[in-house]
């Protein structure tokens, strides 16, 4: 059930001291082969965080056999120094390890604008590759080192038809409270695939899931989403069975992220239909998932079908084509609004259960989209406005 | 000081029933010529309230004579029966001013998908026609009947060196809680001046003003800002002399805005320099201003400069080039990022002041651009999510 259900993984997770509270929070994760096939997806943020710009040149041959990974700081907007920290760390392991640098991964997740105590990391680098194992507990406590202000660990495995195992670990504080340094994921297989047949895989998932959790429009510094595949199982697996797994394993921990947002009293799932394309279905459920009146009567578990209708109103129509005379918005499954104006009525709508459906048909095409957020609440102003301090 | 400061106009603000509270909420602004000039700018929402439907096509000759308002329900997502609602509204007033429809327009303001009592509107108009006078007290209890969760109502008004006035009032709860049905602003001048020049004025002052407040990115189905003129002054006013009065009432009456938003702690002014155009500025200006983790950050008076580079880096290349390493961001005067990385002890910032100067340096080119905003705290949540409850 994470990153060591697929063969040919070890993995760990140990306490350096990065956090002040003394939890967990170095892991590692380690393909011991055959292969060496890699993929990532970053953050499209402009700032990027020095272990994303060391991440992407060093995956860029589609290889790679470790991820070191620490919570307790994001190393972002650090400059030269922050860099030089990044590469050390991924030279410290892969020394350890008998690896190039260029087939360590590095991921940091915590406040930006701090520099990282290296001392404490690179000793707890150390640590972690001595505590190394292909064990379940060992893949649990690498995914309880990378929490924040996560309250579960986050993992998922699913096994492919061929017999080869997909398995995966994520961290994010919901996506609501990102932190800027939001969402770290790992995920491993023992299939034999090749580097493009990963690379692929890897983005159509997240195209679908991670890339569709959208709590509060803030894209972090840090955000990073590997794929390591060992070949230990010794399975050749096609691009499609492999692009399932990696679906599947991406959708429960994003999902696991949205159930997990602190702050959150509800998990928002909106659904447009009929729109003209699948972009335009897109752009208007981000533009709802966006709109803090939304979230905010959502949390007040008040149906305000009026402020979904205006978020859909404010997409341009050169992005999504629909007449607002068309709209129809159904919440929990009562149609408040209809062609525009009042539906039925909404003292009808049940707003008690923590999933809140939000459908939006636009009438203009055959295409849908869908998007994930949360609520917007008192504990997200709380716990956003202490972060720092 | 509101808009019976110009000369030709008369205004009233009285109690209709349609606020429960039995608050004032029916205005009425009347030009008694000899000009009837009107230009007015409306939401580019998609979604339309039926008062901006109505007015905007009244409006299009470039001619108008009264404006009548309510607070108290937005008619906005009434369908085809809130339109003749709001012509209706016209109609009415118009035949007990013995104009024509055409040149009375309709604002309204409150809860969207709601029909409005027209007996009770109605009702008020005629109350308001009874009452219309050009006393400064007349035009106050016009600007207070236009309040819906402002805490004050807001007026403003200058003497032009030509000797014209410009005077005008808004309403709106700060930008921070707009309730969708957020601005309604009627500026008043008895300059001598033809609709084309009117039209140019009010443009050019809401671009500058109006449009550069954004406290959390919803988009209003029923802003209106209408500028009527009535020439009763005998002074030819020329566009450059006009633009300017319009500009400082416009712009007076927008800090007012920010002012008074009842859920915010903090009035935020975020500039943006060295940009390599005003649109780039802008851009920027607008992301960190409606990034919530920022906001969040404020309330809690953390000067977190992460959040605001990040903000800045989910604007993309192609709309703000700029070299992320050579970001400086300065919050209230102190630098606490320089060249992209940590600059100043954050510890330095001084966060009490109601106002936060967040100035940002893009180092790309020579232009700038500003957006006023507020913080993200609990009362706005509180306020947004109990508002139609």
């Amino acid at each position: 059930m994470s990153v060591t259900a697929a063969r040919g993984f070890r993995a760990a997770g140990v306490a350096a001291g990065l956090k002040s509270t003394g939890a967990r929070d170095v892991a590692l994760v380690v393909s011991d082969g055959p292969l060496d096939v890699a993929a990532a997806v970053f953050t499209s943020n402009r700032v990027q965080a020095a272990p994303v710009q060391w991440s992407r040149q060093a995956v860029a041959d589609g290889r790679a056999r470790a991820v070191i990974l620490n919570s307790g700081g994001a190393n972002a907007c650090t400059g030269p120094e922050g860099f030089a920290d990044s590469h050390r760390t991924a030279e410290h392991v892969a020394d350890a390890l008998e690896l190039s640098a260029q087939d360590v991964l590095v991921c940091s997740t915590g406040l930006i604008g701090v520099r990282l105590p290296m001392d404490s990391l690179l000793a707890g680098a150390d640590a972690a590759r001595a505590a190394l194992a292909d064990t379940e507990a060992a893949g649990l406590e690498a995914a309880q080192a990378i929490m924040t202000t996560d309250t579960v660990h986050k993992t998922a495995a699913t096994t492919l038809p061929s017999g080869a195992v997909v398995g995966g670990m994520a961290k994010g504080a919901g996506m609501l409270a990102p932190q800027l340094a939001t969402m770290l994921v790992v995920i491993t297989t023992d299939a034999v695939v090749d580097a493009a047949t990963a690379d692929a895989a890897l983005r159509g998932a997240t195209a679908t899931t991670f890339d569709r959790v959208d709590s509060d429009a803030c894209m972090s510094t840090n955000d990073t989403v590997i794929l390591l595949a060992s070949g230990a199982s010794g399975i050749e697996v096609g691009p499609e069975e492999l692009a399932e797994g990696v679906r599947e394993v991406s959708a429960t921990l994003a999902r696991a992220l949205v159930a997990d947002a602190e702050g959150a009293s509800h998990d928002v799932h909106v659904v447009v239909t009929s729109a003209t394309s699948e972009d335009a279905a897109l752009a208007v459920a981000r533009e709802i998932a966006r709109a803090n009146l939304v979230k905010a009567a959502i949390f007040g578990n008040d149906p305000n079908w009026g402020r979904i209708v205006a978020a859909a109103g404010c997409v341009p129509e050169a992005v999504a084509p629909f007449d607002p005379a068309r709209l129809a918005v159904r919440v929990n499954g009562v149609q408040v609004c209809r062609d525009g104006g009042v539906g039925e009525d909404r003292s009808l709508v049940d707003m008690t259960p923590r999933e809140t459906l939000i459908e939006v048909d636009l009438g203009a095409g055959d295409a849908s989209g869908d998007i994930w957020t949360n609520d917007l609440t008192h504990d997200y102003v709380e716990e956003n406005s202490a972060y720092s301090s």
